[in-house]
C-alpha cells in the first residue's frame, strides 16, 4: 500500500477502505509518511468530505494509536461529557461533581483555552495548587475515591490526534466535520467511557456558527459512539450569549460553585440539569430523562453536588474555600460598559465577547502565552432583556490598563439594543440520540 | 501576508491576488513556506482550479525565481517546440536542425524519460559523447555557431518548478492542467524565446488523454505566452498509436535521421514539418502557414536539415555517422510479435507500448534507474492498416530474456484487430493561436 494512491482516491472522491484508511493513520503517527503528504490527504478529505464508514475507521485507527484507559474494574458506569466549545461555558465544573454525586464516574479528560474559547484547566487552575496533569494510576485513584475527576490530555492518548491536528492547524484544514468528529471521537472513546453526552454549539459564539453545521457534527459523532458500542447523546445548544454572568476563569469557577449552591444563573443551572440527566441516562442509571433530572435536581438540593465539588477539589491539591474569599477576584481595574440607549437587547456577537476576554489575559493567542486567572468580565443582560440608558451591559475586570481599552473597544461593539424585541434563542435546540 | 490564510483563500475558492500568489511561489521556494503547507495549497489548486490570472502570475514568479537567458544578441529570431510527451515521440531530433537551417535559432532544453514516455535527452546520448550538460556559455556559443543546440535542463533554470514538480509527485497533485501549464511555460518562458510552437497531445499515450483536457492546456499555456509578450501556437496533435515505427532511444535517433535524409516514415516527417513552419511563423521568419512548410519542405530535401544535424551532434561530441553503423542497434534478443487473424488495425493502448518498452530498459521507474540506450521495439503497422494473420505487428529488441518477456506480454495486448475498419485518428487535430 502506498500514500499517494491513498490521496489520490480520496483526491478523486474514492471511497477509501478499511485498510487504506487504517494504513494512514497509522504510518502518519510513526512517522513513515511524511507530513507534506498527510496535509495534501487531509486537504482532499477537507474539500472532497468523507462517508460515514471512513469517519469510524479513522477514529478507531486513530484511537487504536494510543492508551486507552480500562476502568473495568470500577463498577460505576463511567459517563463523560464534551463540550465543542463556547464563551462562559463552565458548565463541566458543577456538572461533574453533580453527576459523580448520583452515582457515575466521570473520567473527564479536558482542554485548555484556544483563540475565542475557555478552557476547563485553564478555570480549575485558577484554584491555588489544584493539579491538572495526574498520572494514570492518580485519576483512576480520584475516580474510585471521589467518583469525578477532571484532567488533562497525558501524553499517551491518540497521538495521531496531536500530529493531526498540529497539521490542520497549519494548512487549513481545522474547520472540516468529519475531521473535527474523528478528532474528538478518537479522544473520547479512549477514556474507558460507557457513555458520552456531547454538548454541540451553534451561534455567534461556537465554533459552527450554522445550526446545520452543528447538526452534521453531532449526527456524525452520535453514530461513531454507536459503531463503538457507546451510548451517546447529543444536544445541541445555543451559543448566541455567553453562557451565566461570568467570563474568565476565576470568575466563572466562583459562578459554578454558586450553581452548586443553588444560586448560580439560570442558563448555567439549567443546562448542567439537563446535561447531567442526560448523562444519567447514559451511563443506564436511569431508565428516561425524567427520572434522571430528578435525581440530579435533588443532588444540587440537598448539597451533594456542592460536597463532591469539594471533595474533587481537595483531592486535586486544592482549597475549595478560598474560591469564595474576596482575593480570589481581586484585579487592578475594573470598567463599566453601559447601554447608549433605550430598547431590548436583540444580539451579542458572542465570538467578539470571547476574543476581548482573551486579550484581557483570560486565554492564549499562542500555546506559550501564560494566563491571568483573575482577568475577565460581567455580562450583565440577556438577549430579550429591556434595556433603560445606563444600564450596565459589561463589567470588565483587568489587570493591564492597555488590554483593558483593548478590551473595551471590541465589547462597545459586541451588543445591540435595538427598540423591537426579538425571539429569545432557546438554550436547547435539539437532543439526538436518547 | 500568511501562508495559511492564502491556503485559506484557494480553499474556499477565492481569488488569489497577485501579492498572495508571488508571495506563496517565492516564500515557498526560499524555504519559508514549509512543504506542508504547499502540498496542502496544491491540494487545494489541483480541486478548486485556478482562474487564468493566478496561472499567469504563478507562471512569471516561478520564472523569477530562477536565471532567465538573455539571447539578445543573438540577431535571429529564437524559437523553441514543447511536447507534452509521447511514445515514439523523436520530433525535437529531425525539427530542430531543420528550423535552425531556415535561419531560426533554436534554444532547445529538453528532459529525460519518465514513466511511459521517452525523453530527449536520452535519446541524444545513444550517441557516444553527446554531452548534455553544457553551461550557459557552451549553449550560447552552439546556438551562435550552429543555429540550434539541444540540451538538459541547468540547475539555475526555475528553481521554484524542481520543487514544486517534486512535491506534486509525492502528493498526487501532477494531473492538474493550471500547474501543468505553469510548470511548462515558467520553464520555456526562461529560455529567452520570440516564440514558442507547442505539441500537445492527446490520446492513448498521452498525459492528457482526453480531447477536452487537452484542449484546456493548450488554450492555457497559448495565453500565457501572450500576457508574456511572446508568440506562441499550439497544436493539438494524436498520440492514439506511436509517431513513426522506432520506439527506443537509438531507434529512434536513426529513424530521425532517416526523417532528415527524406526516407523517414510518413507520419513523423509530416509532423516535422508542420511543427517546423509553425516554428518559422511564430519567430517571425514568414507570414503564415503555407511560406513556412515551403521553406522547411526545401530545407529537408535539399539536406540543409540533415547538414544542420551533423553540425550540432559534432558541437556537443557526439560523431553523426556512427547512427548508421551496423553496431548502433545491436542487441541480443529480438522476438516478433504477430497477428492471430485476419482484420483491421483498429486500436493500440499506446500507454502500455511505452511502459513496454521502458520496462525493456528504454525508460526509468525511479530518477536513478540507468537507461539501455539499444532496446525498443519496431512498430510495423498502423491504425487502418488491413491486417493478415502472421504479419509482424512489433519486433521487439532487447538485451535481458526475462524483460524481453515481461514487455511480450504487454505487447501482446496491447492493439485489436477487428473486422471492421474504422476511422483512422487524424495527426493534427487542431491549431491554437497561429
Amino acid at each position: 500500500m502506498r500514500a499517494i494512491d491513498i490521496i489520490k482516491h480520496k483526491r478523486d472522491g474514492q471511497p477509501l477502505t478499511e485498510d487504506e484508511m487504517r494504513f494512514f493513520v497509522k504510518e502518519y503517527t510513526s512517522g513513515n509518511i511524511p507530513d507534506y503528504q498527510a496535509a495534501a490527504f487531509l486537504m482532499a478529505c477537507f474539500l472532497k468530505g468523507m462517508n460515514t464508514n471512513e469517519v469510524h475507521i479513522m477514529t478507531k485507527s486513530m484511537m487504536e494509536t494510543g492508551e486507552i484507559f480500562d476502568f473495568s474494574d470500577i463498577d460505576a458506569p463511567k459517563v463523560d461529557k464534551h463540550s465543542t466549545g463556547g464563551v462562559g461555558d463552565k458548565i463541566s465544573l458543577p456538572l461533574a461533581p453533580l453527576v459523580a454525586s448520583c452515582g457515575i464516574t466521570v473520567p473527564m479528560i479536558s482542554g485548555r483555552a484556544l483563540g475565542h474559547t475557555g478552557g476547563t484547566l485553564d478555570k480549575l487552575e485558577s484554584i491555588k495548587g489544584y493539579k491538572t496533569d495526574f498520572s494514570p494510576s492518580e485519576f483512576k485513584r480520584t475516580l474510585m475515591d471521589v467518583g469525578a475527576s477532571i484532567i488533562g490530555q497525558t501524553r499517551n492518548i491518540v497521538p495521531a490526534d496531536k500530529k493531526l491536528y498540529a497539521l490542520r492547524d497549519a494548512t487549513a484544514t481545522v474547520e472540516s466535520i468529519p475531521l473535527i468528529a474523528a478528532s474528538i471521537m478518537s479522544k473520547k472513546m479512549s477514556e474507558g467511557l460507557d457513555g458520552l453526552v456531547l454538548d454541540v454549539k451553534t451561534g455567534s459564539g461556537a465554533f459552527m456558527r450554522e445550526y446545520e453545521d452543528a447538526q452534521s457534527l453531532a449526527n456524525l459523532m452520535v453514530s461513531i459512539g454507536k459503531e463503538m458500542g457507546k451510548r451517546v447523546i447529543a444536544l445541541i445548544t445555543d451559543m448566541n450569549q455567553p453562557l451565566g454572568r461570568a467570563v474568565g476563569n476565576a470568575l466563572e469557577v466562583r459562578e459554578s460553585v454558586n450553581v452548586l449552591m443553588g444560586k448560580g444563573p439560570e442558563d448555567v443551572t439549567e443546562l448542567t440539569l439537563t446535561l447531567g440527566a442526560y448523562m444519567l441516562v447514559a451511563g443506564g442509571r436511569v431508565k428516561n430523562y425524567d427520572e434522571g433530572r430528578k435525581l440530579i435536581d435533588k443532588a444540587l438540593t440537598n448539597g451533594d453536588g456542592l460536597a463532591k465539588w469539594n471533595e474533587m477539589v481537595k483531592m486535586h491539591g486544592g482549597d475549595p474555600d478560598v474560591i469564595m474569599e474576596e482575593g480570589f477576584l481581586d484585579v487592578k481595574f475594573k470598567h463599566n460598559i453601559t447601554a447608549n440607549k433605550n430598547g431590548y437587547l436583540t444580539n451579542f456577537n458572542t465570538y467578539d465577547i470571547g476574543v476581548a476576554v482573551s486579550l484581557l489575559g483570560a486565554g492564549r493567542a499562542k500555546k506559550e502565552d501564560k494566563i491571568d486567572h483573575k482577568v475577565g468580565i460581567y455580562v450583565n443582560k440577556k438577549i430579550g432583556d429591556s434595556i433603560d440608558k445606563g444600564d450596565i451591559i459589561f463589567e470588565i475586570r483587568a489587570n493591564n490598563d492597555e488590554k483593558m481599552h483593548e478590551a473595551r473597544s471590541i465589547l462597545e461593539k459586541s451588543f445591540v439594543i435595538s427598540s423591537q424585541k426579538q425571539d429569545v434563542p432557546p438554550l436547547i435546540h435539539k437532543i439526538i440520540g436518547a
